[in-house]
Parts: C-alpha cells; structure tokens; sequence
C-alpha cells in the first residue's frame, strides 16, 4: 500500500464539516495544528493581516488521496481570500506503532 | 549525504524516553509540537473522543532512519488504541543555518 | 509548474526580517507554528535547555526555492548555536482552494 501526505491550510470553522465529509470517505486519522498565516489572500507586510487558520495533516492510501483533496476543497470552498491550500506529498513509508506496519489490526 | 523527514504523532508521555533513546542514536534535532488528533482509534464523529497527542519531526540520516522509526516505536508502542503513527518522508535539502550545509562544524 | 515545500525552524526574532525579505520575492503564502526544540545546539538530555522556536512551512514554486532557502538563511544566520535549519521536500501537487488550480486568479 502506497501512501500520502496531505496537508492543507484552512479556516477552523470548516473543520466540523470536514470531519463528517472525511468519515464518508473511511479516512481515519487526521492531525490538526492552530496556525498563523500570511497568505497571498493578505496584505503580506501588515501583521494586523494575520490570520488564525489550522492546518489539517492526513496520511492516507495513496487510492483515497484524490478524493480526499476534493473532500477539503469541497467543505473549505469560498470565494472570499483565505480559502486555503491543499498540497500532496510523496511518503516512502507509514507505520501504525500499534502493529508496526502500514495495517491496522481490524481494518476491512 | 541524504536525509529523511521522521514525522511521528505519539502520546505525549512518551516524549522523555524518546529523547533518551534518540539521543544514544546520536539523533540530534528534533522539533516537537501540540496537537489534536482523531485518529484511527477514536469514534471519528465524536468531539468528546479527540485526543492531544504530540507530533515530533526529526530531519535525519538515511542510514540512521530505520534505527530512529523503531527507537520511535520502541518507547510508543502500546497494544491500546492511540499509540500513534510514524512515517517517513523524502527530503530533497537538509541544511543547517549556521554553517549553510549539511554538516556541523564540530560533527563528528 | 512544480512546487516545493521549504521547512525552517527559525529563532522567533528573525520572523519580521523574514516576511519583508521573502515579500521582495514575492513569496506569497507562510505559515508559522510556534515548536519546542531539541537541537544540536543544546545539551540533548537537559530539559532546561529546551528551547521554544518557531517553524516557517512555505509551498513555492520551483523556480523561487534557491531564493526562498537563501532567504531564511540570510536572516536567520548567525554563529551561535541554535540557528536553526532549513529543509526543501518535494510536492506532488499544490491546489489554492479557492481557484482549484495551483494558480491564483490574479497572479501576475
């Protein structure tokens, strides 16, 4: 099983959609972190500019990452500035510690 | 010299003896940050179930990463749900800012 | 267009240095986390030597990312211990979610 690693950049009030969307998908594992960003939605040398955004980390099966990066899209859309980013990143291996290997003990 | 990025999200009670054994690696450099999880092993739909776990990142040395993902798994395994996750990362340029490359002056 | 994505752990008093200076790249788009770190530069086992720095995450394009590295080291450089480093990963993909596409709307 091939994996990857996506992180994106969001506001924080899509995270509760997102959840609901990424358990639809049977995506299981999600990191979230409190962030500040200055992005190119921002006037980049004003720090009352800054925003408070969460950036959201998923590994997952290399099948599920298109859909994945859709689902973020989906819930994160707006047209306003601030939307966000979605990037994928190649992972050469990923290990539950629990069963020290890529598989989960009771995954279908 | 080719580096790895070591990216694990663990207990956070595990974090002292991880140290220790890192640092009879000679794994030196590691980055440790707060976050939320909703991994695997919780109910993913529910709020009360999300758990603060810790991520470490560890830039590394090809030859000393299997070492560093089983000194992770080592001291975070556990046979409850939550131990964690490891994963490892292609990194294209490792440099440290003091001596703009990879090598530390005084390395051995 | 292929994107990197440039990882620094920084001293936090280089922040403001760092935003004007990627601003003349036209860098759009950091993201800052506040980390604990653990160094080379410090006594590794010592607790009281854990130091709190922060950590830049910037998506760019190919073309910028000599720019970018040099950047970060250009301002953050020094010669004492704990400068921090710098390290460029590759991407797979990199979507602004408010085009869908890896361009803005309105970039130049």
């Amino acid at each position: 099983m091939r994996f990857k690693y996506v992180v994106a950049i969001i506001r924080a009030d899509v995270l509760d959609a997102l959840e609901t969307k990424l358990g639809t998908l049977h995506v299981r594992g999600i990191t979230v972190t409190k962030v500040m960003g200055f992005g190119e939605y921002t006037d980049f040398f004003s720090k009352s500019h800054l925003t408070e955004h969460i950036k959201v980390e998923i590994f997952v099966e290399e099948s599920k990452v298109e859909a994945t990066a859709n689902a973020i899209m989906d819930v994160a859309h707006s047209d306003v500035p601030g939307a966000g980013i979605v990037a994928i990143l190649p992972v050469d291996k990923f290990l539950h510690i629990r069963t020290r290997s890529e598989a989960l003990p009771d995954q279908v």
